[in-house]
């Protein structure tokens, strides 16, 4: 399970995709142990550099993520992850996918509703 | 079209997806002129941490990448970019996706043959 953490100061880049629907729900960071984690448990497990410990995905939430399979691409610095999302939606923010706004015209657009509401899930004061 | 570029250093991470597919091809890493040019171009374009520079993909094989849509995060410190692919693959290696590689039984497994020959591109030193 060789992989490549040196280039981002023990870190790699992990893109997570719907495993049905094809879509890139959000991107995170790993270290060598949140990728262990992320293989042992069958979760995906994130090194949070805000707050500088693994992290959970759902942890608070319920929002888990459920990993169907994991690539690795050609220099191995690089996750892909396969998942099914449970709960109504991956972002923080009551989206779908955390990537919810498009670049048209030069400006960033929402392009979706929320599926579900932020403050019913983290409390009013997330 | 403000975005997060302090979390790396200056960079910030962008996936490439197949925009009729879904597939995801490759992440690569922007700073905010790579981000400019590919907005302004039409054609992604990296920062390239290994050469210390701007690298349009395709420069040299051919193989660009068809901007289709581009979308960023609820952090603004991620993309994720639509493409059409340019070219049998997009992997230097001869793949169509650099994610070439699914984790079986705790091992890195190709899982499909090559798109095309890497040495007809980019020549046998490469």
């Amino acid at each position: 399970m060789n992989l490549d953490f040196s280039k981002l100061n023990g870190l790699i880049t992990a893109v997570i995709q719907d495993h049905a629907t094809g879509r890139v729900l959000m991107v995170g960071f790993m270290n060598e142990e949140a990728f262990r984690t992320t293989v042992e448990t069958g979760y995906a497990t994130f090194f949070s550099r805000s707050r500088n410990k693994l992290w959970l995905k759902g942890e608070s939430s319920g929002h888990k993520l459920v990993v169907k399979n994991i690539s690795t691409d050609c220099d191995r610095d690089a996750l892909l992850i396969q998942v099914e999302a449970l709960g109504p939606g991956v972002c923080h923010e009551g989206y779908r996918s955390c990537f919810f706004r498009n670049l048209v015209g030069g400006e960033w657009e929402v392009s979706e509703t929320r599926a579900y509401e932020p403050e019913t899930v983290y409390g009013s004061n997330s």
